[in-house]
């Protein structure tokens, strides 16, 4: 299980506004609350970009903060970055070099030389999005292709997957798109996938884990809101942490099922 | 004509790197000597956030440097983002309210609710990819459709342009493929694009505004390196308005041509 650290000022507890960082100390708490359960943490860069200098100083201090305490978890910069290829490698130099990340999600509009500069650093991660789990995915990642009768994000998986290995590159799958995993799989079957848009957003944890997992698990499912926010107290916490046992016990049952624990 | 202000602290002039904040002292310099030659500026956020909070710090400063000499020039953060709902709309809060740009670059991958929260402000655009400068925009930008015999960047345009309007939206059109640009006039003769990739990538400008520009000239280019970088010296600042003075001088050429002026 990965938590979203999706940290939105205007919904943290109260009490912790009169701090310097709030953000920092609300995802530490998260943080020291569950991080013997998460496997990976997952800060979305929308929320610490919309606070500006003080946001990106945050996420820096969480990073740290991580690596220092916790240096066995996965960290994943939920960027969506890509660009042309001098510049997707500044991208990769400020979450793999600069702060410290171990992988970051990239979308593969612009091509090869958009993601290809990610995929230079030794032990570090490229998440390329393929089926993402927001109403309009069905836009330009369902059309229809002329060649070969697959869809836009069948191609991506198919492209993409040549240019790194299993090693270095998953994919992000959308969890309201359980129906489509059964094609993701045909593609990838060894890939780790990621798995947003369980809980807030309304995938079905089963299904998903029915259809997606493969011998050595290969999935990462990620929850923000339904952990992070589950409760808006000075208990907020603990409650997260509940609510991360409760995943994780969720998940065990079917990783036993398919035989794989 | 648009500035990149693709600022990179291993290719600026020596003498700069004792100020407490050297990016912003280049960018400063090269704004003070081509402010009356751009119509707009294009940071490219990449360059900043390989720098960390330092250099997100010297992006704000820019900005503001700019609104406050300069105000009526037009400021695009070439950011390429895009995100489910709730997320794009922060990185809407982060460059339009928080910074202060007047438009940011999208990428189209996820679809109408990834770009439409960036269309709920009033006055600031949104300036998406369609066809990008860089040899992998190939890979899925130019897939064939199964519908409409058309190109996947096509249908990004056709789709697209009923999101917003003339007056909020524009295009990404690489300069490096004036051949394509007759295609794109077919489906948004009046939107504004914006085309990188003048000089240093290689685009011929007489080829984009032969075929680019419509009757309220619709075309801002885009130069980056070719002007910042154009001198290393401390007289860099002078040599790039030079720069900026020929690229004007020659789209002039161009717009008499066609009439525009």
């Amino acid at each position: 299980m990965c938590i979203g650290l999706d940290t939105d000022y205007n919904k943290i507890p109260k009490f912790l506004l009169d701090c310097e960082y709030p953000i920092f100390e609300f995802n530490k708490l998260i943080i020291n609350a569950t991080a013997d359960i998460a496997v990976a943490y997952k800060p979305n860069l929308a929320f610490y970009e919309s606070m500006g200098t003080a946001g990106w100083m945050s996420l820096e201090m969480t990073v740290a903060y991580l690596r220092e305490n916790f240096p066995d978890l996965f960290l994943i910069a939920d960027a969506k970055r890509g660009d042309i290829g001098n510049t997707s490698k500044l991208y990769a130099t400020a979450f793999f070099s600069h702060i410290g990340f171990d992988a970051v999600t990239v979308a593969p509009y612009m091509g090869y030389d958009s993601v290809s500069p990610f995929l230079q650093y030794a032990g570090k991660w490229v998440v390329l999005l393929a089926l993402t789990s927001n109403e309009g995915s069905s836009d330009f990642q369902l059309a229809k292709l002329e060649e070969g009768n697959t869809y836009l994000f069948e191609d991506v998986l198919k492209k993409s997957a040549s240019w790194g290995n299993t090693e270095n590159m998953m994919f992000v799958v959308g969890a309201t798109k359980a129906e489509w995993f059964k094609k993701v799989r045909k593609i990838v079957p060894d890939h780790f996938l990621l798995v947003p848009g369980v809980g807030a957003q309304g995938g079905s944890l089963e299904e998903v884990s029915m259809n997606g997992l493969n011998a050595n698990c290969g999935l990462l499912v990620n929850s923000s809101r339904a952990i992070i926010y589950a409760d808006g107290t000075n208990n907020f916490d603990k409650v997260a942490r509940q609510k991360a046992i409760e995943i994780r016990d969720e998940m065990e049952i079917y990783l036993k099922k398919k035989k794989i624990i």
